[in-house]
């Protein structure tokens, strides 16, 4: 099957510089993108879209979140951090079932596909059901099953997370075509202790595994951490071989000097989560400071829980704002800095090969974005038109391995009836 | 014109406190509510609309911003501050006939009533093309011509400034059934002079007129305010009587104790513009003391040259972000307050009674709010659901007056193709 879409303006990045192709054609055969460029191919087509008055962008990719907590939106809002967790959230995440797990991740999986997200990284307990929800919706994601341990005297071998998060890896890593692949996740250092992360890092090391883990989030955590081991939690994760295979971890609110060079020097990503950091009150991550170190960083939305959405668009606006209102500074950001985050750092996160860019070779994961709302005229800066102007209701098109998953506000992979059903008695049981 | 509005959840402030009523029922006599409530009225409608599966909420009110800059929405962005504005915005601004700004006011009118602004409070040149733009799209607006001064020669009484804002005060104030109100403008301390400030100001204080006035936006206008007079801008203004009617000042990113004494002794508003405080580096308004001091505080966009959008929907959820954010603290903002700041507080700042609120025998102006929509699902708490995962693609209705102007995507009062294509010609021949 290929398909040829044209007269869009395209954008991809060249070595790791934004490029905008006007009058642009992207031609897709199967899974891959064949060719793009503003010269028409020649050959034939099976299908011909035209793409008048959209801007093409690599699709989005979130790379934190916990994506069945669509389900707990809005619960305990404006309430301190721990009453928020303990209170109202904990009480609400004990009563959920498996169905349920399958009913909120198929609810993210239509708020993201719809707002141009192709790829997400999850961590979050019944994973099983969101892989085949994934599997199902088409997109792609890094799933994980987290690891803690609150009871001292728990063996590792004996744990069932660790278990669980094992047997995920051998059922669904490099599932539907390579679109999901599993990480190891470690929840938190206040969460885990020394022998389970041992354990389990030397687990992730023997798979070559990708590592997820919750880092530096509050400063209470940081400096609980520093007052327990005398470590920094980065420091603590290294220590314990939790950074042995590959890792990327989420929040990094407060890294120190020493810290980023842990980072630097074990290829970690950051995943910067500006919109959580700011509701929940934990701070600022230094990501233009991560950035100049040469350190990856990406984006995530955090669950819903904390977001309250998983609109990456307005996330890639938030995180181009607040660093220069906190730095006093109108250059910190730019809205190329912003794009290649939220795109090719993702991919890089993820550890896929050939993703997150609009390149021959790459997989034609990509969205269009409308530039026919009062919001987006005029165009004279498509980077910055999409970075602070565009919204959810700009996506035209969300596309995955060639494969059309959402168009013109239509879902083309998922039964929205369905799913708001079983949300919808989820939701009466949760909070009945 | 009687209109029965039914079967959704309604928002609206008594005493100040923010109130939800399910299954609520909204009954509109020509340009007036008439009751408001759980019980279904028992008289005749000429019109019965049911709601199902929406929030209706005040119409809310963009307090700050320059309509016509959507004409310059992504120019120079990313720039430095001072470089931004003298290379790139002074520039285009210079070539804008009387038809540009026609053509992006009416833009910027399409874009606001699709968000759910039914109010705003305009600075711009040739404000009589926006006047007439509001007046045909059927929402409200405070227009104001800016004064300014760059010739210590010029006498007040020559100021063609002056005479414009004082020809538009006697030509459209309380214009189209009290729509348009007009405001005086001083544009800034910064662009301005002590003769001109003066004289502009009793004029003002004659009309018993509201004054609209950029202040301490940036740590170096405050500072070389004092530098030069050794006083804030606040205080300033104060001494040369621009105070001595009403007034509202835009940003207020600097006010100290003193500055926040004076606004409180002259009932002066402050409109937090917290996008464009964050893109252009300005840094944090600290709008939480100036609400514990009892100051009314408002939202606005700002210009879309500076946020890049003129979406309040947005606004209203930075504006409850970043400041829990700069002060480590999930408490210091919450849906509720950022709901009456972008509605009553604004309707307060604007001058208008009987406006911003949904109670009987106040102005037909409300929106209402889609949860069907995958990023609105669960409801479990309408304010939350607005303020942190609403978006522009949820607006399902705009009223103002009682009169439906925008509905399921349609603009009722305006015609799309003419200002898209007034607009097209008006970009191509500016940046030709």
């Amino acid at each position: 099957m290929k398909t040829l879409y044209k007269n869009s303006t395209i954008l991809n990045f060249l070595d790791g510089k934004l490029t905008v192709i006007k009058n642009g054609f992207l031609a897709v055969n199967d899974d891959l993108i064949e060719y793009v460029g503003d010269k028409e191919p020649e050959c034939a087509f099976d299908c011909v879209k035209d793409m008048t008055g959209t801007i093409i962008m690599p699709g989005i990719y979130n790379c934190h979140t916990h994506s069945p907590m669509t389900l707990l939106r809005g619960v305990g809002s404006d309430l301190p951090l721990d009453k928020w967790l303990f209170q109202k959230v904990f009480p609400v995440e004990d009563k959920l079932t498996a169905q349920d797990i399958e009913a909120g991740s198929y609810l993210a999986l239509m708020e993201m596909i719809s707002s141009g997200t192709v790829s997400f990284s999850d961590m979050y307990f019944e994973p099983e059901k969101t892989c085949e929800a994934v599997g199902r919706a088409g997109l792609r994601a890094n799933i994980s099953r987290p690891v803690q341990c609150f009871d001292p005297t728990e063996k590792p071998e004996d744990s069932y997370r660790i278990k669980q998060s094992i047997d995920l890896y051998d059922n669904y890593n490099k599932a539907f075509d390579g679109r999901i692949l599993v990480d190891f996740c470690i929840h938190a250092e206040y969460t885990c202790d020394e022998k389970t992360t041992r354990y389990y890092s030397s687990l992730c090391n023997e798979s070559k595994g990708n590592m997820h883990i919750h880092i530096s989030e509050t400063l209470k955590e940081h400096n609980e951490c520093i007052g327990k081991y005398n470590m920094t939690p980065t420091k603590w994760f290294e220590s314990l071989g939790a950074f042995d295979s590959r890792a990327f971890a989420a929040h990094c609110v407060f890294l120190t000097e020493e810290d980023m060079e842990i980072f630097k020097n074990h290829n970690i990503s950051v995943v910067h989560n500006p919109t959580s950091n700011m509701k929940l009150g934990s701070g600022f991550a230094p990501v233009e400071d991560y950035i100049a170190k040469g350190i990856n960083v990406a984006l995530g939305t955090d669950g819903a829980a904390s977001n309250n959405n998983l609109d990456m668009l307005e996330e890639m606006h938030i995180a181009s704002l607040i660093h220069n209102g906190y730095h006093r500074d109108a250059t910190i950001m730019s809205a190329e800095k912003i794009l290649k985050m939220a795109t090719v750092n993702g991919a890089v996160l993820q550890g896929r090969e050939n993703c997150g860019n609009i390149l021959p070779g790459y997989k034609a994961d990509f969205v269009a974005i409308g530039t026919d709302a009062p919001n987006m005229i005029p165009c004279l800066d498509e980077a910055a038109l999409i970075v602070y102007s565009a919204g959810r209701s700009d996506v035209r098109l969300t596309v995955v391995d060639g494969k059309v998953l959402y168009e013109k506000g239509e879902f083309l992979t998922l039964d929205k009836e369905k799913i708001y059903y079983d949300v919808k008695k989820a939701v009466e049981r949760l909070y009945s």
